[in-house]
């Protein structure tokens, strides 16, 4: 791919002459950056701002490796006919007119990539804006050539599928804040080269210490996943179309498909992503992730809040609350400190209001000692100082103050208030020290918490898809999986997910009211009895359910009235009616993106109420398992509600790891739905359970 | 209160030539604005900036009606006295070492406020900022004189209690943004002067169109409220100290005590307050409501989203999703016009994607076409515009666009990306024009989320406290009310709650074996037994409650072994056990800041893991007692879960009525609690109930 990021030579298809179109602003920009050979092919010239054009592809002289194309999209497939001849590697096609303009675009899209294939040419594109360097100071771009104006150079790459993010929204970024940028690659229709492909060169990029993208569809999901649990750098998501219209949005914009949102956030998680909301969002996340990739402070997000203005404390305070991060309890050698430069009368706690402190010792002082102390104490993972500039009587020692803060290890952020071109200066020389500076109390809180986010993450993230075992199953239901098709009953459904190790009810299945007797004695009255028949999964609905049979009467004539509504070919059901203080469900999705996915949930009527369940990749690693029921909000139901017994996760956590490595190692198995699993006595024990194969 | 507004001249007591200082900053701040007389007050100077400096407060000449003081707090005193003397009617104290500093500094607060008092003097701060007026050019502080470069006249107040917020941030808001400002109150202490006369003064002031509060304590509540229920500004409040050490950070800082956060938030809704949550986000919000007061669209915030890149409008619809809006859906004469300008390719959705159109028909008659049509549809109530400015082929008509909307009184909003100082021109001429311009795509939504939900407050608000109804108790029931003190048992506060409306289980209290079968018998079997002892307010765990006794036999032995528990003092009683589909709790509290509240919840199981509770200040009417029932979260629960009957809400309205009107007649009623209110086939019945006299 280094033919696109570092190319020798561009041919330039589709340059003009005329200010406000596209190919000349493409030539304009490379004419300001790039250092290699330029040059514009466009019959109807022989040169352009100076430039030489030439009248087609063939006679462009070397060195050429990259051709940017801008032309009318029917042209396309004759314009790569000729690149490929011409020796060219990498064509970035930037015009529209492809798949997002219907079905003869993506007829013409699928043609230009046969052509491209057949001659083992690379694209990236079409419909997009292509690549800004602004460390290398290259812009293979149409976006407005005032974007060199302001083009600082950073360590934050993006690879966003929308133009805009990368044309407006960098000029925004970098005119109003002191937003740096590395690479960003405007990825478009993706019909060659993808999020994958450029997250992985990224990820190998000197340039580059976190990548943020946008992505209104994430087609290979399970690729995505296994580059990002392995990578050192951050990487920060921003997915477009998590909402029902947006979805529908997202579709029609770039026939894009979102996925199932559960689904796709538990694999983000799995792999160590963070997700973001809004888009300055993402980039003020991704600074902060940028300058504390990997920190390891004893604690997960304690903090001290250093403040001008106790409002602004107290604001910062509640906002803390709010997240995973917690604020600090100083320790006693820090409030001896603090008591060094405060007020007599005034009482040390956390947010540390610095006004009075500084009213009798001088910023420096106060600041320093306040500083100082909360970076030595053993219980601060975190430091959030608020700063004022311009026009008060507070002027920061930025270079002091960031230099002790990352000496100890210790993220800092900073809020910043004050007069435009000041705050400015600040920003510069805080951010050039590695410490963030946001402008609104809550942004600065929720990037920390992002920064810890990840550490938290790291923890626990496995940085290889673990090994597929595959379950050890009978005959029979070997013989099961490879035979039958679609929704199979519950009885054969337990028999399936029983034998890959997962608990299931005490149960049988009999064909006489002597046989149905003698089980329901077995297990033990009251007993539960249902009639199946294939195909038919609201059982309850159908009154196919009868609940707390109570004596052998009971059973026979249960018998005989299921018997008679299911006919001969279905199956009657004698089941141990379990006890239960908690209703799970868990089970296995086959996702288009993501494959095999396990789930687990609160079920019965929690599930309708809470609607609390978490996804993730299989296989499950024991520790991915445990982590995935760590997701589930409802730990207090888990952590043994009004007495009961809690439910024994690492029980929990072998059937996950059970579901999963049934679904990752049987490709027929598309579907596998356990509700409830009842927990009796904090064990889970599958009561019904519903398995689709295809 | 004119007197602080529009002196006729001002004393500055504590005037200094020393730049340095605050007494300069004030000096120099008044000066630059106040055309009044101003009257520096030292007796180490005889002139500062070339204005005759005066020993003592007795020697300033006429017209002098308002003094401003910046002095150690303890001359303070003293100069109130000499104040009053000279004829002074309102004293700004900005100067700090009162309650916030100790004991000490709350005496002497107190004494300052006696002293006025004696004289009908009226106390500003003290610890404050004083007051700028942006729209007089006013600034009543010892702010940085740096405030005046960029003081930006608008329509929005402010009352503070944050010195950051009246200084720094002010300065911050109109030197980034182009945020104009009316009046901006610093009431530091308020121990005279508070926010409610303030609010009152604005909510009368030509020069302010909405109010923006930020509070880190409300004392009188119930004033608060009043004054908001019948405002036709909107106001907004961020609260500071609304987790458990933000509000300790609050009550260490002004010396405030934060109030539950529920019955906080409920009694702002029902007074039609908006609710902010960081500083620049209420800003922005105040701009929104300044703007849109008064919205009278046919629906509740259905959003036409006009964008100019694909990625940003499926953001917008994904945040849109999140709060009270929702996508509007397009008429067919909208589709038919949006059909004139889109490629035949592209079909039409909202959000509406305008790049392909502005390519095919330029800006004008793209963004004109559009926006027209959405104006015209019946089923839009809001236009979401996303704009780009500054090196781009996007030259919006702001006029045009601006006049469009607000002739067809829908609420509009910008979202803006852009070179700083085109962007800034943008904002400058859409605010001019009535439409507010956002820089992050969520803070744009929230702003029009926070229009409609002020659009459904007007609707549903009473604008003013109904009358309490006192109900007609049987005079065994009053008697109780004026004779028992302390936590009542359970049958003596259901007779309470009874006789005030509330319905209560059917239940006896027995004295013999023969009374508990009778009434066990009356109410039919199984029937609940439960051993009632004063100031027991446990019995499940004291093992005083028997469920599902279901003969008669069993309820005799019940009886004698509940009378062994609980002795000859304690009673026996014999209920009626009732079914239930949900159970829900009510109750009464007796607020310090907002009087009596009612409290509806789930409750049993639910109460624990949901936690979904809302209050109101009572009395209630109907109306807000329906309003109430509808902001518990769990609607899904009340509207008849799995089949059950829904609740019914008249009836439970009632409840909530006759609990308010129970509170708000009977001062001595602390505190009542019915935990559970059953739910049986969708009527409330309280079956167990607690109330607490003072």
């Amino acid at each position: 791919m280094d033919f696109f990021f570092h190319p020798k030579g561009i041919a330039l298809i589709g340059a003009t002459a005329t200010p406000t179109k596209g190919g000349y602003a493409i030539l304009k920009n490379l004419l300001t950056g790039f250092k290699g050979g330029i040059y514009p092919v466009n019959p109807r010239y022989t040169e352009i701002e100076g430039v030489p054009c030439y009248p087609s592809v063939d006679q462009v002289p070397d060195p050429v490796d990259m051709a940017i194309v801008f032309v009318p999209g029917r042209l396309v497939p004759a314009i790569v006919e000729d690149c490929a001849r011409r020796g060219i590697r990498g064509i970035m096609i930037e015009s529209g007119g492809f798949a997002e303009s219907g079905e003869s675009g993506l007829a013409l899209q699928e043609e230009v990539l046969q052509v491209a294939r057949k001659h083992g040419i690379r694209l990236w594109g079409p419909n997009c804006m292509g690549l800004v360097d602004a460390v290398r100071g290259l812009v293979f771009s149409f976006v407005a050539p005032t974007i060199w104006e302001n083009l600082i150079p950073g360590n934050v790459s993006l690879i966003v599928q929308s133009g805009m993010l990368s044309g407006a929204f960098l000029i925004d970024s970098m005119t109003h804040g002191v937003m740096g940028i590395s690479k960003v690659c405007s990825i478009g229709n993706k019909m060659d080269v993808n999020e994958c492909e450029l997250l992985e060169y990224l990820l190998d990029d000197p340039d580059t210490a976190a990548v943020g993208l946008y992505l209104e569809s994430i087609p290979d999901g399970r690729r995505l996943m296994d580059i990002c649990r392995q990578s050192p750098k951050p990487v920060v998501l921003l997915r477009g179309g998590k909402s029902p219209r947006g979805a529908a949005a997202a579709m029609s914009h770039t026939a894009s498909l979102a996925g199932n949102g559960a689904v796709i956030r538990g694999c983000l998680v799995q792999a160590g992503v963070i997700e973001a909301k809004d888009f300055k969002q993402m980039m003020d996340i991704c600074r902060a992730l940028a300058m504390y990739p990997d920190v390891r402070t004893a604690g997960d997000g304690r903090v001290a809040v250093l403040t001008y203005s106790g409002g602004a404390g107290i604001v910062s305070a509640d906002f803390i609350h709010e997240t995973g991060l917690e604020l600090a309890t100083l320790s006693d050698d820090t409030r001896t400190a603090l008591k060094s430069v405060f007020p007599e009368w005034m009482p040390v706690s956390n947010p540390v209001d610095l006004w009075p402190a500084v009213e009798r010792n001088g910023v420096d002082r106060a600041y320093g000692t306040a500083l100082a102390s909360v970076c030595a104490d053993p219980g601060v993972d975190a430091v959030y100082v608020h700063a004022f500039t311009g026009g008060f009587a507070l002027n920061l020692d930025i270079d002091a103050l960031t230099s002790e803060a990352r000496a100890a290890g210790k993220p800092m952020a900073f809020w910043l208030l004050g007069r435009q071109e000041d705050a400015r200066q600040f920003q510069e020389e805080a951010q050039a020290r590695g410490v963030p500076v946001y402008r609104e109390v809550y942004r600065a809180v929720e990037c920390l918490d992002a920064v810890f986010e990840r550490k938290r993450m790291l923890t626990s993230r496995e940085p290889a898809p673990p090994e597929t075992v595959t379950p050890a199953l009978p005959e029979a239901v070997r013989q099961m999986l490879e035979t039958e098709r679609g929704v199979l009953e519950e009885y054969r459904s337990k028999q399936i997910v029983g034998a890959a190790g997962v608990p299931i009810v005490a149960e049988a299945a009999v064909d006489s009211v002597a046989s149905a007797r003698e089980a329901a004695e077995r297990f033990g009255f009251p007993v539960v009895m249902k009639g199946l028949v294939a195909g038919q999964v609201h059982k309850t609905e159908a009154g196919l359910v009868r609940l707390g049979i109570g004596t052998a009467a009971a059973v026979a004539s249960a018998f005989e009235t299921l018997r008679q509504q299911i006919g001969p070919e279905g199956t009657v059901l004698v089941q141990r009616q379990e006890k239960a203080e908690l209703e799970l469900m868990a089970g296995m999705v086959r996702d288009p993106q993501f494959g095999p996915c396990v789930m687990v949930g609160l079920g019965g009527v929690w599930a309708e109420v809470l609607d609390d369940v978490a996804f993730a990749a299989a296989p499950l690693s024991r520790r991915e398992a445990l982590n995935l029921i760590g997701r589930l909000r409802s730990q207090r139901l888990l952590n043994g509600f009004r007495g009961a017994a809690p439910v024994d996760r690492d029980v929990l956590a072998q059937v996950l790891v059970d579901l999963g490595n049934l679904g990752a190692a049987y490709s027929r198995v598309q579907e596998i739905d356990i509700n409830p699993l009842l927990i009796n006595e904090g064990k889970p024990v599958a009561v019904d359970a519903t398995v689709i194969l295809s």
